[in-house]
């Protein structure tokens, strides 16, 4: 029986996978991967046994029991099996309960964290999740989880925590989980970012404030995937950025 | 004038360096460290110019205002200045307000984003931050920060948003910070895990709830570096652990 490695491969910079990441890929038996920005597939040896999720199930994504399935049938076939994430396995990557499947099944598994795109890519528009003086915590939330009623938030005390906040994954629901801040009496004029296709060659920011973001996000004709960044930290990036190209 | 990139080193395991931050540290000209665990200064070549900051400033550490003038010191002597810092620049790393003092006097900088030990340190005991059903937050807060009048936390908030908390730098504040917990009505069988010098050979997880942690923690003398999760999904750890040696 083989190794599974729930391997995170960063925010989409080649150059933000860790070392070891890389030595696993090149290591690896099979590697099975899924919504992976072109420049990390870049990574992955082209003689390399390579398993596209998106591919297999065609439009319809196989869903996470299909993968965790999938998971300990490799694991029975190959001694190095790799399963590369963007992001961190463990910040709403699955990796826990991929990782839970695995040891039920008796299956021999490693998780290798990788940087998250929810510190990564704000840094990489001169957004700092933290300041001295401007924002003491850190919150990460993803808009998908919203949608299910038993992981309802306690959007009151993200409102009263006044730190800052990441969500991953939010673009759909970016209207309603807007309301939820304001309905709980987050400051209308509280800064939002909103960053498209992180690290890729279409990386753009879009900012606003709670008040206007839903409008300047339609009218900019956002999609996913994106990192909505809420709080004062935005406006730190008027103090750091660069006279660059890019931004 | 030279260039500072402000680096995340990662964890404190060397392969959980970017391939990023290990090309900058072979082509810089001087590098910048202090407090790195062992096992990423063996990263460093040896023939590499290093200013360790502990060792400049003898028995009292040089302080950030002092950092951040040299900084900008050896931006006008070297091409390439190489701020190695642990963990991500940006998560209570300092990272904003050094990138601050750059950009006000025209040096030019980059930000390159590591793995939090926010993530990591619990990640290689077991621990995912997020869990389906059981956590849909995550909030990192430092244990530092709280002593800061202007800063304080609102402890009311973190408590009512039920998720996951991450403490970075809290073992001098823990019985502090779980008497606040507990005064803002934590539930007192909430586990908690402390982590100890993650990823060195001294690496040490020490488990309880927030009723018996402080005790626990002085019973076992506990001593910094440490990451401390609060919450739920330290509990997923016993259906994710492996028997191996370390744990």
């Amino acid at each position: 029986m083989g190794k599974v490695y729930l391997v995170g491969s960063g925010p989409g910079d080649p150059e933000l996978i860790s070392l070891k990441a890389y030595r696993l890929i090149k290591e690896a038996d099979v590697i099975l991967v899924d919504n992976l920005v072109l420049g990390v597939k870049t990574l992955i040896p082209v003689d390399k046994e390579v398993i596209d999720i998106g591919k297999i199930a065609g439009k319809h994504k196989l869903s996470q029991d299909g993968i965790n399935e999938l998971l300990v049938e490799l694991s029975a076939k190959y001694d190095t099996v790799v399963r590369l994430k963007g992001g961190d396995p463990y910040i709403f990557g699955r990796g826990g309960e991929e990782a839970a499947v695995l040891k039920a099944h008796g299956v021999e598994f490693e998780v290798v964290s990788g940087i998250t795109s929810a510190v990564a890519v704000p840094a990489s528009f001169y957004i700092p999740l933290t300041f001295r003086g401007i924002s003491s915590s850190v919150t990460i939330i993803t808009g998908h989880e919203m949608e299910e009623k038993d992981e309802s938030l306690n959007w009151d005390a993200l409102v009263n925590l006044k730190g800052t906040l990441v969500i991953l994954m939010g673009v759909g629901n970016l209207a309603k989980n807007v309301e939820s801040l304001l309905g709980h009496g987050m400051r209308a004029d509280t800064p939002v970012a909103v960053i498209e296709k992180g690290f890729t060659v279409d990386a753009r920011l879009v900012t606003g404030t709670l008040q206007n973001i839903v409008d300047v996000a339609k009218d900019e004709n956002v999609k996913p995937p994106a990192v909505i960044v809420i709080g004062d930290v935005v406006g730190v990036r008027e103090q750091l950025k660069l006279l660059t190209n890019r931004v």
